[in-house]
């Protein structure tokens, strides 16, 4: 195969072109990086174009604008969509990130010992999109393209990809294709290549809680009104149980029991919990009564509080009893559970716990539907040739914890199932401070896509 | 008496200096406003200075300095000194204020028909020390001054006090008077004028609750590692239980259970609660089951944030599980509760209930001791007479809700007990945005001051 030679010979070019696409601020949650998300969305186009496609597209939505490509090499083949998006979480907490998370760097890490890169977005999600860009110019310099090609990388999926839903209802037609195939999800290790099989849903909630209608001294009425955060803490705490079962009525209503063979087989991916209580410096893990880590990940939903604020949180001590407190709550979700349905259950809940003595607001921020990949499609067998091919081992199929709320809209609107082939790890600290993508991932991502396509074109049949 | 017309001609003379001091941000909890409060300390030493002390020094400290000042007339005369502070509690959130906080504006309230200053530490302190100022400026002009006179005004108030614990037990000799006069409470009204004869204590905590090393991706972890925020939300909620106690063991210790008699007359001081309720905007009042609102604000401890942050708090979306959470906690003591005690008992119950899946930090930040007033005193009594010249009426002695740190260590150290004779209102939201205080507040403070000097010299005989 010349591509694989292409990719040898190119894997200095592919590295700095993804370092300066990862130099690009493009976070879509802050709009002070409006600009930014914008230039990103232009170097993704610019990329394409040089990499061979016949047509590419800027489309507008009422947020961030979806960029389109496609390579039509014959009707009559099959034709991989691919998608991805080229926008990233916000950095902070700045202070805690070793270099400054848009200036990448490449270091060593005992995890990746041929280096690693270090920026927000590295692994989630522009260097796994970046694989794929680079595994198209490799076989397009090479003739060697075996499938039609579309791509469509998106700049909202970090708030919910609310205008990628509308932009495909309008652009079914021209979205058509065999197989939708997703790089934001990680593997298990270089060892123990996996393919993602089941994504959890979300449901992201803000609440607000008001006491008085303004702030107050805490000596002059501490003890006599309500404490909104006190208040907050009260209701926060009382969503989960001792079990830590959340309590909101009708949360696990739709949840399905899976069979003990299930969990069985689940239970046999290759885990250490010392090593991962000992990695995260943990003396326990925490979660749900009954069920395993790998469980409470994969199979479980759950309730976390992403973020809180109130009163004073600024440097010394100022004794104010303050009239609102705030948090982010989300919920991960797992099949048949409906995000809409449990944002509604959440307020609801919330609502009526509230005390007399404060008001409170709930508001569904963004949501994304849990979903399941067939393992028996096509796509899924070219997924499984493919890492034979480049990691010379039968890939894992598992449940990951994440959810990818566009996931199961490619399964209503365009009735695919998307593979979910992530080359990321899940000690790449993404979200976190010091996010990093392994070199060689990024290397043997771009070789495994190259072998998907030949793999999904004899899948498919002539 | 010559000093009150002096007061009346000089009125716009004695505004304006005071809005000159208000507009240093002499914030001290905050080290980014440093030189500003050294200014203040500046400001206070040259309005001394030109009111006639024949002496004043600035004494350095470890934090802030204290100013002094003093006036002999008669080494057989007595001596009053005048405690206060100049520095100023934080002024954030700047967004609730309609007005700059250290730009002050004058505008009519509905409780001060006459006018008020808009200001961050316009009542809460540097409006209060200036009337001494100016009421001792007055007496001085027209030859007036009955007693001795010695000002200490201190720069660390709204942070604890430290250093001026310090300087006091050093300067013993310095101090010695027969009374010490403290305008740095409230009043009912103008129409119910108090004086206070208790306040409560403070024991101020920070609480930093941590989970794994890292932010973690709340999708990829969820579930199965301890949220902080989570875990410190049921941390908060259990430390008190269904009827607003406190659970931690031994806090209640040495409350003192006040006898019905004395609630009775607590209970008669001139109070709405629907008129509180309207006031705060707040459908129902919550504190402790079995106590009225004003003996929960007088003579019961309490436990509220002050303020809690953790996770993403910005804008937008982040699902991150976060890896710290913090709280500022503080409880507001009765008499014979100890704050170091206090401090203590809470460090070790919160330690305690901490689950294995987290690690916790308890620091105690700082404390006051709750303080006793006796109704017996010469002070008192001339706080009372000086009262009645002015607002012809009798003071009504009440318990307040807040501490002044340092009213214990008078007691301790210096062997006096405090007058304190405050003239801010409930309502003018110090420690709040909008913090404000009345003119006619300011000049009738001034006024009773002046009165004050003249029965504690009667007081106390020839």
């Amino acid at each position: 195969m010349a591509a694989k030679q292409y990719i040898e010979q190119h894997k200095d070019k592919f590295l700095q072109e993804l370092l300066d696409l990862l130099r690009i601020p493009s976070v879509s949650a802050d709009p002070k990086f409006k600009e930014d998300v914008i230039k990103a969305a232009d170097f993704v186009r610019e990329s394409l174009i040089q990499a061979g496609v016949d047509h590419t597209e800027i489309f507008t939505t009422a947020g961030y604008p979806v960029v389109y490509g496609e390579k039509i090499i014959d009707p009559a083949a099959p034709t991989v969509l691919i998608y991805g998006h080229y926008d990233v979480q916000p950095a902070d907490p700045y202070e805690l990130w070793e270099s400054p998370p848009f200036e990448p760097v490449i270091k060593n890490t005992d995890i990746h010992p041929e280096g690693a890169i270090f920026a927000r977005g590295s692994a989630d999600d522009k260097g796994q999109i970046y694989m794929h860009v680079k595994a198209f110019e490799a076989m397009m310099a090479e003739n060697e393209l075996p499938c039609n090609i579309k791509f469509m990388i998106e700049g909202e999926e970090e708030v919910g990809s609310e205008n990628l839903e509308v932009f495909i209802r309008e652009n079914k037609e021209k979205l058509k294709a065999d197989v939708i195939l997703v790089s934001d999800t990680s593997m298990i290790s270089l060892d123990n290549p996996s393919v993602t099989v089941g994504l959890r849903g979300l449901a992201y909630m803000l609440v607000e809680v008001t006491g008085a209608n303004r702030d107050l001294h805490s000596g002059t009425f501490g003890g006599s009104v309500a404490n909104p955060i006190n208040v907050l803490c009260r209701m926060i705490a009382s969503l989960q149980d001792e079990n830590k079962h959340v309590t909101i009525p009708g949360f696990y209503d739709k949840v399905e029991e899976l069979s003990a063979e299930y969990r069985r087989k689940l239970n046999q991916a290759p885990f250490s919990e010392d090593e991962f209580k000992q990695k995260l410096d943990i003396k326990d893990v925490e979660g749900e009564a009954g069920f395993t880590t790998l469980e409470r990940i994969g199979i479980r939903p759950t309730l976390d509080v992403n973020g809180i604020w109130g009163g004073y949180i600024g440097e010394g001590a100022k004794t104010v009893l303050p009239s609102k407190a705030f948090a982010k709550i989300s919920m991960r979700l797992v099949p048949h559970q409906d995000h809409r349905e449990i944002a509604e259950l959440f307020q609801k809940h919330f609502e009526s716990i509230a005390p007399q003595s404060v008001k409170v607001k709930v508001n569904a921020h963004h949501g994304a539907q849990p979903a399941v990949v067939p393992t028996n499609s096509p796509g899924y067998r070219a997924a499984e040739e493919a890492i034979k091919e480049v990691f010379g081992k039968k890939a894992i199929p598992t449940r990951e914890g994440g959810s990818i709320p566009i996931t199961s809209l490619f399964q209503q609107e365009l009735g695919l199932d998307p593979i979910l082939l992530g080359f990321g790890l899940d000690t790449d600290a993404i979200h976190s401070p010091n996010e990093h993508f392994g070199l060689k991932n990024y290397f043997k991502g771009i070789e495994t896509i190259v072998s998907f396509f030949k793999h999904f074109k004899n899948q498919t049949g002539e």
